[in-house]
């Protein structure tokens, strides 16, 4: 079985071909990477500036100040508003103008600012998105109109409840790690944020040693990184321009697999489900079910990613044949796995109409325990592996996904898969390691996360 | 300038370079197309099965039915449940065991049942979507089943306070008109549908004449033809295999303009906008501002084109930049035209705190006048000409886009443009036009719909 390739930061120049592209890396001396994917044909590309900092490394409260938590993301919509040579205006048009691609995300272990544009356009880009991230001058006035953005993006949040139930089953799962809390903060920590506070997370987060900049497509990885190096000012041999130290920046804390457990199963019947409920007004009551998971690099996850496609992976997926195709309950029904450095979940997502709310958490965790006690038959194994190559290959003909991926192997578990390298240990897992793995799943204490209409659903805490 | 392709039904074979793709078209004796677009050097393909019906072709009233809103999305539902050879599990099988992306829509004048697969699944793909689209057995029990998966969708739109104003939104602007109708009915007409209604639907409107076939990236036409005509066991050149008529579906109202004009602005000052509030508890209001718009050949759609880009097309536009950068108002608001055969609507989305409603509905208005009276500048209309010349070349580079695009000119205008030949009409667009289309929709009676928490906006109708 093929290898993955490993990607220390000590590691030569990488120049490899792999799932159809060719693969280049560079490291500088300052600690900033530069990865690229050559996609032949392309003629346009994607690039990503990746900084490894997240919500989840946000303190909850510092020593002087009310809390940090949402900070990481008021700083993502900050990098928009200006640097010394270019106001908000002028960083909108220059993307706009070239009918870019653009936005940027904050996730709990990194932030990314990208852009999709025509290969002629990527030059404009990278200097745009290197002044953007490293220049930012966090303009008071600025930040004041940006507190009303944030609490109107976190208002449209609140309205949709299937986003304020996947935020709840992350708390529930979760507990009172950093990983549970919600991404861009709440109402009380915006309303609180002093521009003080972010200056100080960006002062000491954005660094050479956490900024890792991805590119795919129609992409030459020598012009980019001369691109990359003149856009950041920086010499090829030079550490950084400032004095902040280039100290990789660390998770501020763990998950302890133990810890977590505990938290999520105090106080709670083993074989009762833990029932987490938000009363509002609405027609759908919206379902997520699930319990711890695995992280990034657990080396189940190739059985966990069969076992998830026959369980809750596509239309001919067992949830959702017996939840909507049977019995007409749902529109949609399916689960999914999200994984981090050291921890993930592992849920099912079902709207439902809150009187028949019992019957599909029933029909859920009836589901899972059918796994478990007695796995997927052949035919769903092989039609399991043909949905994961063909949707594989289908997703890595868009640049953007190979920039993504690429920058997640960097950031994340440090190991690069070729496609085919990937697909053959999906093939190799056995029918016993999907029944262990849903196993353990089963086994794990259940949360329950319930947002709408309480009332007709006959559910109490 | 150059001109479109013109596609009558009695044009001979069609074989020309477009856009960078191969573009094929074949008109079968029985009225089926079939288009295709060869993209060099790709590896996947984009199908679809586009039948020309569509929300606006039912009839609210039958003689003896309680009317078949929304049987258009019920029969598109139904289609995925089984014919005499594949059942429903069959059909979602046959899509998942190759990775396949697919998925149907049914929209106001059209029906789509498409997959986006690897090159050498275009067959499976094909030969699956024809017996679902041809053959379809509306199952009695799958009907009573499917009813309560569509009463859920349903009950997922109502709790969407954004999709419940796009409703609102074209229910208010086009009056009683077809058009302006939710595309799935609404719970009492779906509670009332009666599967015999739904069949004599699917039997008058699922016609060759009506059915237009469209692959976009890695195809071979004749290859691709052939195989449609063995799927739906057509000889090359036999009319149809059932004695239903190959008389085009025509459609059953016409939008009137005058007509649709007095039904929106009956009793309502001239001056004042029209207010549709629809109270829901929220922390947001939705608001959708506009009125009607161009139809899809207006020749006027160019300079709208433009218009839109500028006012509210990109983080740069003047919608984004006075509510949003500004002064902080909304995290989203945007412009946008909605073009269908004979009408359209043009409106304007923010979502914002209630409070802020009157002051976000008033910036709206005034930015749309200011470009009515002043047009744009120079800089602006070079920058939306970049943004229209990056972005569609960007969106062109997906074959589900192509795809899209020949099935939306043959059902549609009947004009396929090169992408060139489309830039060029948008770089001829003079100042005056972008200010001349301004000044008609600025000039057209206004509507504004609200949906959110009316209590705190100081809104009443």
């Amino acid at each position: 079985m093929r290898e993955p390739i490993l990607l220390p930061l000590d590691l030569p120049e990488l120049d490899v071909d792999l799932s159809g592209g060719q693969v280049r890396r560079t490291v500088h001396p300052s600690g900033l990477r530069v990865l690229t994917e050559r996609m032949p044909g392309a003629r346009s590309a994607s690039i990503g500036f990746w900084v490894g900092v997240g919500s989840r490394d946000e303190q909850a409260e510092r020593d002087d100040a009310p809390g940090s938590l949402g900070s990481t993301h008021f700083l993502e919509h900050l990098l928009f508003k200006g640097t010394p040579t270019r106001d908000a205006y002028a960083i909108a048009t220059s993307f706009d103008r070239i009918g870019a691609e653009h936005n940027a995300l904050t996730a709990k272990e990194y932030t990314c600012y990208y852009a999709k544009v025509r290969d002629a356009d990527l030059e404009d880009a990278v200097t745009v998105l290197a002044d953007m991230v490293t220049n930012s001058v966090l303009d008071p006035g600025e930040f004041e109109t940006e507190r009303g953005v944030i609490l109107e993006e976190l208002a449209m949040a609140a309205d949709d409840l299937g986003d304020v139930a996947n935020e709840r089953f992350f708390e529930a799962v979760l507990g009172e790690h950093p990983l549970g809390r919600p991404i861009g903060g709440n109402p009380e920590t915006i309303r609180a944020a002093r521009r003080d506070d972010v200056e100080l997370h960006y002062r000491e987060r954005y660094d050479p040693s956490t900024l890792v900049i991805t590119a795919a497509g129609a992409v030459d990885h020598d012009r980019l990184v001369a691109q990359v190096l003149a856009a950041l000012q920086l010499a090829p041999d030079e550490r950084w321009r400032t004095d902040r130290s280039a100290e990789p920046a660390r998770r501020v804390q763990r998950l302890d697999d133990a810890a977590a457990t505990e938290a999520v199963s105090a106080g709670q019947d083993a074989a009762a489900p833990a029932l987490h409920l938000t009363d509002r007004p609405s027609e759908q009551l919206n379902l997520m079910i699930g319990t711890r998971g695995l992280c990034s690099a657990d080396p189940r996850r190739f059985a966990f990613g069969v076992m998830n496609s026959v369980l809750g992976g596509g239309m001919s997926s067992r949830l959702f044949q017996e939840i909507r195709e049977k019995r007409g309950l749902a529109y949609t029904a399916y689960s999914f796995g999200a994984s981090y450095s050291d921890g993930g979940v592992f849920g099912i997502y079902a709207g439902t109409a809150p009187e028949k709310a019992s019957e599909v958490i029933e029909l859920a965790r009836l589901e899972l325990e059918r796994v478990a006690a007695e796995g997927i038959t052949e035919e769903e194994r092989e039609r399991a592996l043909g949905q994961i190559a063909g949707s594989s290959a289908l997703a890595l003909e868009d640049s953007d996904t190979r920039m993504g991926r690429l920058a997640r192997a960097e950031l994340g578990s440090g190991e690069l898969y070729d496609l085919d390298a990937s697909l053959e240990r999906f093939a190799a897992v056995t029918a016993e390691e999907i029944r262990e793995i849903a196993g353990v799943l089963a086994a794990r204490p259940l949360t329950v996360v319930g947002v709408g209409e309480l009332g007709r659903s006959g559910l109490s805490a």
